[in-house]
């Protein structure tokens, strides 16, 4: 539903603009100029005080004074004029709005109260807009640029999104530059009304758009941006740049489009479980975007490298090394027919060098053709395709060598059909990205780009675009995501819940999360609450020696550092001790927890989180002393699916941890994704617990028991 | 020496080249070309044994022919051709040669012949040369390019040393858009003589290259690179792209330079020792390198960020966050001289984001004057800095609404002298690093980048290029090197090696490993080696329990997982047990070691490797389990200092459990790198240590002790 109302906003036949003027200098001008110029066939109605005509079109000085309601209306004028106007478009009839404008809630209180009457005006009316304080949008389909920026290029195939107008609008010139297109674009501002979520909604199904990149600085409903992604990226790629993770990042967020700024490692994890690509750069987010829009499915990780210059080979071999592509070495038999081809002393193992080479179409066309044809690689990096770029930089020094000869006419007798050549990557089904030092200049890098195949302009970014599209089929081998269905409430559970509460406790004591997590069968070890010395002997004899003996109370949060816990206990003289010490240390009367000692040397942790933006995340990690020094911790919302729960296992740096390691057994892999599935359901079926801190969650053989745990409710 | 040499081979008066034609097409004329029309004031003799005239110049028949014996010779012929016509310049008198002609090394063994051959008719007539394999040389003192690219531009202050020709030639022209020229530039091909270091040790000593750029494939000699660099790098800043420590990098670089692949590790302790800064694309190789040898040495981390769109701002902001950058708050006084100058909604407490400015002059003289003036900053990063590039972008809009106003006009008017405000970095004396969608179509890209600004096309460049600034703030500032003293041997050492030796061992046994290491102050468990079960128990009684039990085996190297160590035992009993089931697993009798039980959580590494190229390195790292799943070590060539053990320790990316932890104290940091210090003396006191490897080095309250050792000779 969201998404047919977004149709229509992007694609509307009359357009009304306030804010236009016969000054050319005015944004609002510039903005209509984009209309009236760049292809849109539908009806521009400039609405203007005082003028008559507006940019060669008939002007109104009102809304009402206009033939029709049109189908959209802009507004680039004055905040402080904006309100009226904007409630006279609702009037008339007119549903949908881009408020250019800027001024609301960036300002801070004042600009959020005027964004509120934004609002409230459109929700009376029925309006849906754009905005505020945003660059407009762009639709191909119907050559509509609203923008302030002139675009006069073709139609792409890339989708974006982006919460800076910058790079929906003022880079439009850079990105023809490097041959790249937007299929639709939408700056989305503020966000008061349309979020990003609803045009990543409406890309998701445009048929238009093959890849999809999102500049993010925040995420309004973050549970929405799951749902809606988790269903795109099946079929189509997302790539996302996150803004904001870092300190100074959300300070400058804040302050421009007025946003809150989110945890990195939340982020992060949002993106894994939505299968989002997360670039680090507004270039990768363009850039891969680009290669992802355009090239076929890769099949497999298998590169091949085709260049004439070493160096460039080398990078690429050592970018896609690292970024999980393999070079495998090209059989002899192929070998034996890209020989003949090359210069003696060429390598053609894989990268195929055919160091300096001057007859291009052996590179570009030959052997690019042998090696995708013989099905040894699933993916082409080529460098070093050039033609007029070398020339022209040549030139000046051939010139007078070649009397009567222009560059012009040098170029036109070297120019050759490249059609088909550039075609290779579709007509075999293997893609391809470029690297090339010559820029569009260049009849290469221009053919490339113009029929679809990305050029970088460093070896280095051809690798990892290639490396991009290889971590999309990784997304789409994910296994299918699995229904979660919440268990029912485990009453004893429910009992230690209203028992804490009932007693005003902020947590629960060891003891109590421990029983609780039991219930709903996650492994702790057997203990006994006790409350003299006696009673400490009498359990340790019953569990069975060694035993730890830990003071247990819901206000005492760090006992460790306290020297509240006593661990290996293998004596009744030892317990009796340690209970008078844990006794003495915390100075008042503390009941004394005595568990069977759990022993094994990997520690994890596992958790719930709970984060104002994201809600209850389930978060699992390198634990124990290792928690804060390795900083090995994902996250994902809660609940997740097992699908999920296995992917946070191995998503973490040290999962090798989890193999068979020094004499160790490998983990119990199903075991510990239980842990996280099921603990991802506790705060859904118990709304009253905030956070869950296992940590360490020991291997103990093989499986994980939970030696610690902390419940904070409220 | 080698540096006097190098000049000499820099700066010829006279140049023979052979493989110079009249055919413009053909390689040798190129580079013939490039000497001839770039300004090269000396001579230029073509040597060719037909033609009496080569490009305007007369040409000699052969090397006797000539009227003097040039500085300098040029070869660009096919390798077949080539040794006579080398051996001829050697005779006549010629000390200088570039060897641009490839198929040599780069072929396999009969081409490191033939390259041997070279050398010999080299070292025979005491000629030294550049090559093979190369793309010759820049030297822009002297207006000198010997490469087959036209380089028509100015001077840089940039030095390039490349083992990839293409770095050096192919790119001058994407260089020139990019506004980076070099001072001098080396390809250095198979480096058969004149190698990388060489040229280093040169560009460290000239006074027009500020820094230094390197493109590695492999370092022929890493002692005396680490020698070169180190001396160089407290002065010049030295950037070092390294390719080839990855699998396939590796394969392709030893095809294309005859060059063995090294250890990406390695390299990374190589260029930390040294002080090399390390890049990983050809792009940050050229972009860091650009704003290293330009601009003002930075005073700190505080970096202030001007901006006049809010997406750009938010992602320097994030990039800088993450790289080792702060962005201030500015303090209330300078934000209340800069609000007025900004429009009314738009914020200044850095980022300084002026939304959408027209008056550019404010934001790039005005602003940028008054932050760079407060002292709050220690370096600047502006984005959005566009004239005639947004002018040019709009003109075909707005142009039938300016009658008679051509696009030239229009940028005349808008034309203002930029000279001062795009010096405001060096009349401040802090750095700034520019972000800018439009290259240089537009005035300001072009005047930052002709006055030494460097402008990166993308926010996140522009970010990281400052935090490599301040990287090397971090270079200078490194404590000074200590000197290093290698003590003398210790009897007992000399003896427990002697003996091992004796008995043909490959491997010393543990005992015997830490009784050495013991010899040389290291810190060991308390321990004895025992026969029988009795003398064990007795051994254990001695040492007081609990204690460790283990077999001690030269030839027994994975006692863990072979069942033969035995930790915590508290009773004689225990003990006894432990003993026989390792004889028992053990097969045969095994002599016993029996341990002081050292405990703590937190287990490092302690080692020196050896590989056929680096030769022994000292590493340290985290231990015990966590050593390959966190895979947390750093190198450093042995012997080390002081300042380099610490580096060392500091340099762990889980650094962190050094310091309090979880209720342990900090560890000792002396005592550690104390341990490095020494451990990186032994293989030089005995060359007969090949490897050591301390693992576990536990933390016993605050100080390491070598609880495992191993000792490996040969």
């Amino acid at each position: 539903m969201s998404v047919s109302f977004f149709h229509s906003l992007m694609t509307p036949k009359s357009i009304a603009i306030v804010g236009a003027s016969n000054n050319p200098m005015k944004m609002g001008t510039m903005h209509a100029l984009s209309i009236l110029k760049d292809g849109f066939q539908g009806k521009l109605y400039p609405v203007h005080p005082s003028e008559k005509i507006v940019l060669g079109q008939k002007a109104y000085a009102s809304p009402g004074d206009l033939p029709e309601a049109p189908d959209l209306a802009m507004f680039v004028l004055p905040a402080q004029h904006l309100l009226p106007i904007f409630e006279a478009f609702g009037q008339i009839g007119t549903k949908y709005a881009i408020v250019i404008t800027a001024g609301f809630k960036e300002l801070g209180p004042e600009g959020i109260q005027e964004e509120q009457r934004l609002k409230n005006i459109a929700k009376r009316y029925g309006m849906r807009f754009v905005g505020p304080n945003c660059m407009g949008i762009i639709n191909q389909e119907i050559s509509l640029n609203t923008t302030v920026m002139p675009l006069r290029g073709k139609s792409g195939s890339l989708g974006m999104i982006s919460q800076s107008g910058t790079y929906v609008a003022q880079t439009i010139l850079y990105l023809q530059k490097r041959g790249i297109y937007f299929s639709k674009a939408v700056s989305v501002g503020n966000e008061a009304d349309v979020n990003i979520i609803d045009v990543l909604e409406y890309f998701g199904d445009d048929e238009h758009t093959k890849a999809i990149s999102v500049y993010i600085e925040t995420i309004r409903d973050i549970r929405r941006f799951l749902a809606v992604a988790s269903k795109i990226t099946p079929r189509k790629p997302v790539i996302a740049q996150y803004v904001g993770g870092t300190e100074a990042g959300g300070r400058a967020g804040l302050s421009h489009t007025g946003s809150m700024a989110g945890n990195n490692s939340l982020y992060d994890g949002l993106f894994k479980q939505a299968g989002v690509i997360r670039a680090h750069s507004i270039e990768d987010l363009y850039g891969w975007g680009f290669a992802l829009a355009t090239q076929p499915r890769i099949r497999g990780n298998r590169i091949g490298i085709i260049t004439n210059s070493g160096g460039p080979g080398s990078a690429i071999a050592d970018a896609c090394d690292a970024n999980g592509c393999r070079i495998p070495v090209l059989s002899k038999s192929l070998q034996e027919k890209i020989k003949p081809l090359m210069p003696s002393h060429a390598p053609c193992a894989n990268p195929v060098d055919l160091t300096f080479a001057m007859n291009m179409a052996v590179m570009t066309d030959t052997i690019t053709n042998l090696v995708m044809q013989s099905g040894e690689v699933d993916g082409i990096v080529l460098h070093g395709a050039m033609s007029s770029g070398f020339m022209s930089a040549v030139f000046p020094h051939v010139a007078e060598m070649l009397p009567g000869l222009t560059l012009e006419d040098m170029l036109k007798q070297a120019a050759r059909d490249l059609t088909k050549e550039v075609r290779l990557p579709f007509t075999h089904n293997i893609p391809m990205t470029v690297s090339a030092f010559f820029d569009r200049d260049d009849y290469y890098t221009e053919a490339y780009e113009d029929n679809g195949v990305p050029v970088y302009d460093s070896p280095e970014k051809a690798a990892r675009a290639m490396c991009t599209l290889v971590r999309y089929k990784k997304i789409l081998d994910r296994k299918p995501d699995t229904c979660i269905s919440i268990p029912a409430p485990e009453p004893n559970a429910v009992q230690i819940i209203n028992d804490a509460l009932s007693r005003h406790q902020k947590t629960l004591d060891e003891y109590a999360a421990k029983k609780l997590l039991a219930c709903y069968g996650f492994p702790v070890p057997e203990e006994q609450i006790v409350n003299s010395s006696v009673d400490a002997v009498a359990s340790a004899k019953k569990i069975g020696f060694p035993v730890a003996v830990k003071a247990c109370d819901p206000e005492i949060l760090h006992k460790t550092e306290q020297g509240l816990v006593h661990l290996n206990l293998n004596n009744t003289d030892d317990v009796a001790k340690a209970f008078s010490d844990i006794q003495r240390r915390a100075g008042f009367p503390v009941p004394v927890l005595v568990s069977r000692m759990v022993s094994g040397k990997r520690e994890f942790l596992a958790g719930i989180t709970h984060d104002g933006q994201f809600g209850h995340c389930v978060a699992f990690g390198v634990g124990g002393i290792f928690t804060e020094a390795v900083n090995d911790i994902v996250y994902r919302l809660a609940p997740i699916s097992r699908r999920d729960a296995e992917e946070m296992i191995s998503d973490i740096k040290t999962s090798k941890l989890l193999g068979p390691c020094r004499g160790m057994p490998a983990v119990d892999f199903q075991a510990m994704a239980d842990v996280l599935v099921r603990l991802s359901f506790i705060p859904l079926i118990h709304p009253e617990i905030r956070e869950i801190d296992m940590n360490p969650l020991i291997i103990s053989g093989e499986r994980p028991v939970a030696v610690d745990a902390l419940i904070i409710l409220g």
